[in-house]
């Protein structure tokens, strides 16, 4: 028995999850018009398929126990988290540089309030993860857009512009690595020249690495912390399993700060806001970075790579039409410009003809424009399906 | 077949919690010096049994669909805790008036970063729940202790006494009802004077309900808000089911804020942080607030009633010993200084002797002194053990 062939061919397993209190699903209609009845769910990055074996397993046997009561970031679990920096990231790290966060989200407004103020500027390089922006904003920061530019087939960084772009107010950098959504990783190169820029201008440099795991074959992944060890004093590092292991719903991430003075501040204020993680959420994690959840892992890379050929090739097919060669994560970044058409008319398209759920190029910031994110993390006869409509929806411009 | 018996009968499942990272049990060894080979946990407020079959059935199902992605606060979620309160309580509360916190803990301290600044006085009715004190402290803020006065068997409020106390830097008071450590359940008359106290003197009422379930035969609970509405401008009443259902590791509990004012500042604050409820605390305690759910807290209060009946006959037995007879909670109170002996004395006996790791009363303020907190929710044949132990290691004084 093969044992990879075994646990891939679950990624297919039918799994309805309308009705079961998903996001993705079970909001499209409210928020996209997308009738949940025959629509596809595209958008919010998580996945359709079930999360890791070992992972249900850590759940299951929770429950065999049915004692839910207090618990605590053991060591068990720190260990854990060590080992899959080590082992998959190549990426040392200290037990006790961890602190738990109530996921990434929460770290990220964190960050924001343990060190700046309200009116500091705080920098991105969009299109980025819409949210970075939402939180500047609603934490009444400001944010200072340094954008990508599209070199070839994918986005560079224009640090020149950007330094020229700069106002004296900033205080932070907001650093999403590998890209969401255009799935670039980023190299050692210039990760060192983003270290370098946040040195060189006195800010804080946030390195949201949460899709950290999810590498094409032929790609290699590296950590800030092990381009840029010479920034600590002013880096943070956030790392998440809830990508990797479809567990976004349990919201629990990882601050990691090498920097003893920062880790402290940061520290502080989990402990004034007396925070601490869900237990189940600190079990999964602990079953997750293991052996067997490296080896699902390896195996979700491989149907995923499956999905982004099936639909890259559809896209390829559609005049117009261009999504974005992912290197990393699930999220295709498809580029409408070339048909033409305004971007309602191809929201029209997506939404009512297509009936798919994507998620709205322009909330990713300057260059999103004409832009769409599909979240490819389903099984494959839904992505086939999505294939479908997007020819259809498109078919007067074959 | 009796339901209610089928039921009940779980409770004396002999559960081993040692070595599932159960705080209570893990850290009992490191913190009290209480070897977990036979020593008894019997601090730290959560229970050795399983939780409500409901709630451990909801966790199954989580695990049968094996997808943990995004969720959210959804009506289901909300429907069940307005149910709750009706039925349990009498309290007709509005859904939105709902606001869910990462535990109560968490809620505690948000209340003092929303409506208090560093170095406000808070008022405190001790001996009382000792994260009140530790949460203001690491926080900047000022306790402000008005102690409770020995009343017959309980404990009395003295508001003439709490008025002199007042220094005028007060803004906040933190009320704990059911009262933990003592058991107390407090009449609508206290509730409406403690309600008037925080509106002369111009105080935030924080209302800590969350052992408002765990009511004995022949009592009744009212809520802050049921008992004084008048003052719902100045209320925060937080409830949970983590002590109710034994599921505090998945920290969720609410803030439930009738004013519209109030509510928003504390809706802003959470959005801010970017806080949400992790998938499984929601569905648990959807599955939770429900007809099932209520039925085995009434077994489990019959059961915690042969607990403290079995522990307070034993007191009892014991010359210089005294325990406050509980209207509600399953933490007993004991008063040793019927025994003449140190403190230090009374720890050694009751940590090496009798090898129980209990609540230190001084932890919880004024009052504490002398003082043990001793929790029930455990297996009869532990409580069992547990007076064995202390009847022997207290021997001397027979
Ligand atoms: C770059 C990035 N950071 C953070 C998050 C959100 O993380 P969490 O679910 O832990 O709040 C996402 C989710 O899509 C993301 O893409
Ligand atoms: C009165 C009171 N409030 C709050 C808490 C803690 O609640 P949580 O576990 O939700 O942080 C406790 C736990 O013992 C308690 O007794």
């Amino acid at each position: 028995m093969n044992l990879t062939h075994t646990i891939a061919s679950r990624f297919d397993d039918p799994i309805d999850r309308r009705g079961t209190h998903s996001s993705k699903w079970d909001k499209m209609e409210q928020l996209f018009g997308v009738s949940a009845e025959d629509g596809l769910a595209m958008w919010t990055a998580d996945s359709d398929y079930a999360s890791a074996p070992c992972v249900i397993e850590a759940v299951r046997q929770a429950a065999d126990l049915g004692v839910f009561g207090y618990s605590w970031e053991h060591l068990a679990y720190r260990d854990a988290i060590q080992w899959w920096m080590k082992n998959r990231h190549g990426w040392d790290i200290d037990t006790n540089w961890i602190l738990t966060s109530q996921g990434l989200g929460n770290a990220i407004a964190l960050c924001l309030d343990v060190w700046t103020a309200p009116g500091d500027g705080v920098v991105i390089f969009p299109p980025v993860y819409h949210e970075f922006a939402h939180k500047i904003n609603k934490s009444g920061r400001k944010v200072l857009e340094c954008p990508l530019v599209r070199d070839g087939d994918t986005y560079a960084l224009d640090l020149d512009d950007a330094q020229n772009r700069l106002t004296g107010s900033e205080k932070m950098l907001f650093w999403c690595s590998p890209q969401n959504p255009s799935g670039r990783i980023w190299t050692a190169d210039e990760l060192r020249a983003v270290a370098e820029f946040a040195r060189r201008n006195d800010l804080m440099l946030v390195s949201d690495e949460i899709h950290h795991d999810l590498i094409y074959r032929g790609h290699t992944f590296v950590p800030m912390d092990v381009a840029a060890p010479e920034i600590r004093d002013r880096l943070v590092m956030l790392t998440a399993p809830s990508k990797t292991f479809n567990i976004a719903g349990q919201r629990t991430g990882n601050i990691i700060i090498p920097d003893d003075g920062l880790r402290a501040a940061m520290a502080n204020r989990l402990n004034t806001l007396d925070y601490a993680p869900g237990s189940l959420g600190v079990q999964m994690i602990t079953a997750a970075y293991s052996p067997e959840g490296a080896e699902w892992v390896d195996a979700q890379m491989e149907y995923l790579d499956g999905n982004r050929q099936l639909f890259d090739a559809t896209i390829a097919d559609i005049p117009g039409l261009w999504s974005m060669p992912l290197q990393a994560t699930y999220l295709a970044w498809v580029d409408f410009s070339g048909t033409g058409m305004s971007y309602d008319d191809i929201t029209a398209r997506v939404r009512n003809d297509a009936r798919i759920a994507a998620s709205p190029g322009p909330g990713f910031g300057t260059g999103g424009e004409m832009h769409m994110r599909f979240n490819l993390a389903t099984q494959r006869a839904r992505v086939q399906e999505a294939c479908e409509r997007l020819r259809t929806a498109f078919a007067d411009l074959q």
